[in-house]
């Protein structure tokens, strides 16, 4: 199932993006979720089609907790190696914004880098997850871009400013909860010129053990967000260019750049 | 105004900490406040004697934003200078907990410190606070323990783990409204050995400035927490010990450690 969340003509909801039976195959509706989209969801009955509702951020997490150094070739690219247990940093919620909404780049910075990545989002209250059972808690997967301040980060060495602006965690489109994400293709693509290509294969720490270890520090909540890190390629932004980042089977995340 | 948020015999409540007019300066009762403290609360009539609740974290935020090295002599200690830029970092909601809660001590670590440092309740929504008024979005004052897994910060570099176990970050006892922090004694205690004393008014960066500086980077929602730092006279804790922060003006906050 897809699962997003979407301004409609009478306010927010929940949505599934389910084939419109009138038209299969060409037309989705957006089928509207009663409260939440966690465990088995409910249907209100009212529907749309997609021409009049706005895609959103698919959730609102209350922690986006962030891995750093998760791809060989990108820990090489920033001069380090991968070290060896996964580099925990966080996002706070209010840098989370949706697909088509701008990445505005602050003025103190001289450098914005896109970051394409697979996120995984939590679908229930757990702590201490056996590394075996890690992907039974996730309700889905998602894109993030974890948008950096590239010279803050450098110059701070805590990373949480350069990566906390707002703006600076799109999520979407929509929430996949039927894809196995242990092997998929991800590009990102800055007007359209691809800079990041990959697969989630390389991941160095995969989603079971990411959960896990990330569980064993903190009790994850039903809409958290782990962004798995980013592949090789990273780069900057400038205003005025698109940055999308694609994966198989989880759709395009599409944002474009603009001065704050 | 002491806000302070209670376990109540019917649930859990915003409160205002009054003295009893049967018996003042003698006896408080919690007079609960209606749905949240932020604006200009009103109550709803309920009330209890303090022997009858139970105090919680005075409030959930929803992002703990926190600063490392803004007193000089715990930078010196921690063998590095006061950086120009304060050092930003955060602490995921999931590790608040109120007075009295047990610090629970992760098995994988040998040595969790105490950090006792002052800390600002957001009251209103802002981004881009000018320093001239960044107490004026300060609802009040509280006292926080930045539990720290020191091995762990040491070993990752980023400072994410080591800060984020759940129980980390103790907050309480209540929110006291009409503060100014500016110069305020704080000493930590461990099971009553004074081992941090230090005044506000040696904060390399001060409340206005930090305010200033974390709204020109994140929009701050009410709530939000940013602790100031603490000062020199970090050090372990042991299972069995009771850790205490106090600030002038602003109570004790006391909490056990345990072995999780």
């Amino acid at each position: 199932m897809r699962l997003a969340r979407v301004a409609q003509p009478e306010g927010v909801s929940f949505v599934a993006l389910e084939p419109d039976p009138k038209s299969p195959g060409e037309k989705v509706l957006a089928v509207e979720i009663d409260q939440h989209p966690f465990g088995e969801p409910t249907f209100t009955g009212r529907k749309w089609p997609m021409a009049d509702v706005r895609l959103l951020a698919p959730i609102l997490p209350t922690k986006v907790i962030c891995v750093g150094k998760n791809y060989a070739e990108h820990a090489r690219e920033m001069g380090s190696e991968v070290p060896p247990n996964p580099v925990l940093f966080m996002k706070p919620s209010t840098a989370v914004v949706g697909p088509s909404a701008p990445i505005k780049m602050p003025p103190n910075s001289e450098r914005v880098d896109y970051e394409g990545e697979l996120a995984a989002v939590i679908g229930q209250p757990c702590k201490d997850v056996p590394e075996a059972r890690g992907t039974e808690v996730v309700l889905g997967y998602t894109i993030a871009n974890d948008v950096t301040a590239r010279d803050q980060q450098q110059a701070d060495g805590q990373w949480t400013r350069s990566k906390s602006y707002d703006t600076f965690c799109p999520l979407g489109p929509w929430i996949d909860t039927g894809t196995d994400a242990s092997d998929l293709a991800l590009r990102t693509e800055v007007d359209r010129e691809p800079v990041q290509e990959s697969r989630t294969s390389l991941l160095v720490h995969d989603v079971a053990g990411l959960v896990s270890y990330v569980s064993r520090v903190m009790t994850l909540l039903p809409g958290d967000v782990i962004l798995t890190g980013t592949p090789s390629g990273v780069g900057p932004l400038q205003p005025g260019q698109k940055v999308s980042v694609s994966i198989d089977g989880l759709g395009t995340l599409t944002n474009p750049v603009q001065q704050a």
